[in-house]
């Protein structure tokens, strides 16, 4: 059987008059799109707009809830009780399905933003709290984790069907987390190289830690980045790549099914 | 047949800290309760606590989307554009929809808050955006507006169902508007006159204007205050004459059936 | 005696991660910012930055405040009332006075913002609360406003220096109002005619309206566009051709002075 | 000479139609009010009012800015930058600043709000970058911090005086922090006892621990509390034993004088 894996990305990030990443070129590469949802980015305009920009390009749309930092755009840690947490989520997919129903759209996945992201993949509670909140809204909605994290595991624990997922332009540290950048080989700047990791990932279900650590690792999705310049570029070249070394890029659900 | 009414309050207008209205007691009260959407009011635990009230007390739970404008609790006019009062409505809608969903309860009436509701009974752009809006994210809710006004027009066009809404405690105008707070008459301060005049409303089909007039009225529903002191004894003494007088209180939908 | 002119822009509408305007190469075209202040754009590390922009730049400081609604970029008319406004102006001031007095930056001017400065145009409610709230953080802070508008008119009876706003680019009707956009003529789009315009302003205090009326006008300052591709060249050119043509360009208390 | 010590309490914590805290009594029976700045609570119309109570009242108005979460009462953490938490207290002291210099009152002392004090008193850059923001503002103000924290030595160090806060119906670990609400013992529910803690503290500068410890501790200031039930006469009566046991009661820079 092919290998297959889906390429997904952050969109609808803009807000008001303010214009945040290339969505109209990115959305042509990848088949999951990540749609913010008025919360740590994008507004009510801005997701209508993604959903039909989703619709028209055959790609999955999916929730990006974050937090409640429009400031920080979400990339700054909040202790919030799971309690609010769940209800957070909840409020971010309801309001993105408002759109994706009065379009005819089924939402696909929710993948959490920035910090919330970040938080959850360490923190049980966090991570229970999500999985919860995207359960109680739609059982059928896949969960995207950082490959390994808590993240994955308590969305399974619920029940849910879970995206892990990996990053082909950052080094892993021996127990599965990056290495924060910043820090010395932390970004694989080669597409090349990129591509190289992701195979081997793909065909052998390992990924070698930037200690030579082999890391057993599942991966369903790459997450690629619309926000850096020539992002549409070396999305292109990535998918390229990997469809020439016989990997289908397909829509979370099929490397799921 | 049994003369019927329905009793709507709007609800879940707390935020953060800040506690607002006599939910708890007002709810036992009334058949329909008009929920905040975290824009003029409300927040993610608000709106899934009152969901939850909804559904242990059997009341009808709706929607109470409003103008993006916490600091003024939606109660100043603000000119938006149709396409954002659709996409405004549909974003909130959606919001809630997620806790209903989340709880088992099914959503059945939407009523714009404050200024929207007023811009939208005298502003046909604003109303078909509103109703659009509704449609576009469930054609089966009911939406409710000023009875007589264009909000009910514009719902009736695009084909939903149309809950007509009276005041008890408001003076009407010649015209079917509200006399405003402040004028001479505008307030029917007496509950027994209040209840008087719905009874006379429910049973000819006319309200008596302030100036003498008799307007031809339909009424679906009954707007209830939850903000005011002895707001849930008078909404009891309102329902226990209605029901003396024969007047079934029940859920919007039986209303309109 | 020479010709003096101001030329003001906006500056610092960026937002957290969103970026708006060229404001680093605009500053070196003008005399005045109007600098926004968090509320309908702006944040506190933009304002920060801004201001310093501003004191390494030798341009006059100003307060650019705007309505509460980031949103729709303070763009949308609200009906808030006289108290309301008055204290929205002192709030806002009072926080970019902040970051001056923290950069021994002394704020010179007062602009508002979007459809602040145009309701404050025509409603003498809304231009008094201005006048009344500049006054009262600072009385020697100079009041910006559409030339021959009753905001001007408010400001100078609250005893405020004035300055008269004009814009270049843009047509005027009879009564001293600018033509809408999107009006046929209502943009002047050759530099060479917009600064034919000004000055003749300068040199007769009339303006030539769009059906030829001659419209007494004063000028202190004229309002250049920073969010608009060519921007910098546009105020370059405009600023050029003004002191080729004898005007100086000056910030807006030497015009005054 | 007599032993001095201040009263403080947190105002002007309503925000929109939220009504927030007794105010109106609680100023009767303090010395000094920490006034919010809009962020975590409070609006324009509130810090209007709450300066016009303290100037009315004879009481100190200081600043009591928060993190930007409404949502949360910034009653949680959030990992902000040592600069953007500088910016942040410009910010909102400067927006105080407008009202007091509005109404000729001159303010006193800042005070950080909930989880910016909490974090502040453990977290040497983030106090250090209050410091810096009180003292670029306004190198007059005094800045309020837990006795013995980390923020009163940075605000030392940046050459700020500080009054050092003490809580009276709070119970004190060994290492100065306070008993976290929750665990056994935290709070002294007794308004004696309270006040018998406070004098012997004033009187011996040692404040006994919940585990017997003699801890060193100065205190200039006595947290009030203004949200609570009987909130005012509690205070009164806490004033009232003060001032029978000889201690005058008096504004923070008098006591620091």
């Amino acid at each position: 059987m092919a290998k297959r894996i889906d390429l997904n990305c952050d969109m609808g990030e803009s807000f008001g008059v303010y214009r945040y990443g290339a969505d109209e070129e990115i959305i042509r590469e990848i088949t999951s799109a990540n749609i913010a949802c008025g919360w740590h980015a994008g507004d009510p305009q801005v997701m209508d707009h993604t959903i039909g920009l989703c619709k028209k390009n055959g790609v999955a749309a999916g929730a990006h809830p974050g937090f409640p930092d429009l400031l920080g755009f979400g990339r700054r840690n909040m202790m919030v009780s799971a309690g609010e947490i769940r209800n957070y989520i909840i409020y971010q997919i309801g309001a993105l399905q408002g759109f994706a129903n009065s379009q005819g759209v089924t939402l696909a996945h929710v993948k959490p933003h920035g910090n919330l992201y970040n938080m959850a993949a360490k923190d049980p509670q966090m991570a229970a709290a999500i999985a919860e909140g995207v359960k109680r809204v739609d059982s059928n909605l896949i969960l995207v984790g950082l490959a390994g994290s808590l993240l994955c595991q308590e969305g399974e624990k619920a029940g849910l069907r879970v995206a892990q997922e990996v990053f082909a332009d950052r080094a892993y540290r021996a127990d599965g987390s990056l290495v924060p950048r910043g820090e010395p080989g932390a970004m694989i700047h080669s597409a090349e190289e990129a591509v190289h990791r992701m195979i081997q990932l793909i065909e052998t279900g390992y990924m070698t830690a930037i200690d030579g650590t082999k890391l057993k690792m599942e991966a369903h999705t790459i997450c690629m980045h619309g926000d850096t310049p020539g992002a549409a570029l070396y999305a292109r070249s990535i998918r390229e790549m990997l469809e020439k070394k016989g990997i289908e890029i397909v829509r979370m659900n099929e490397v799921l099914s």
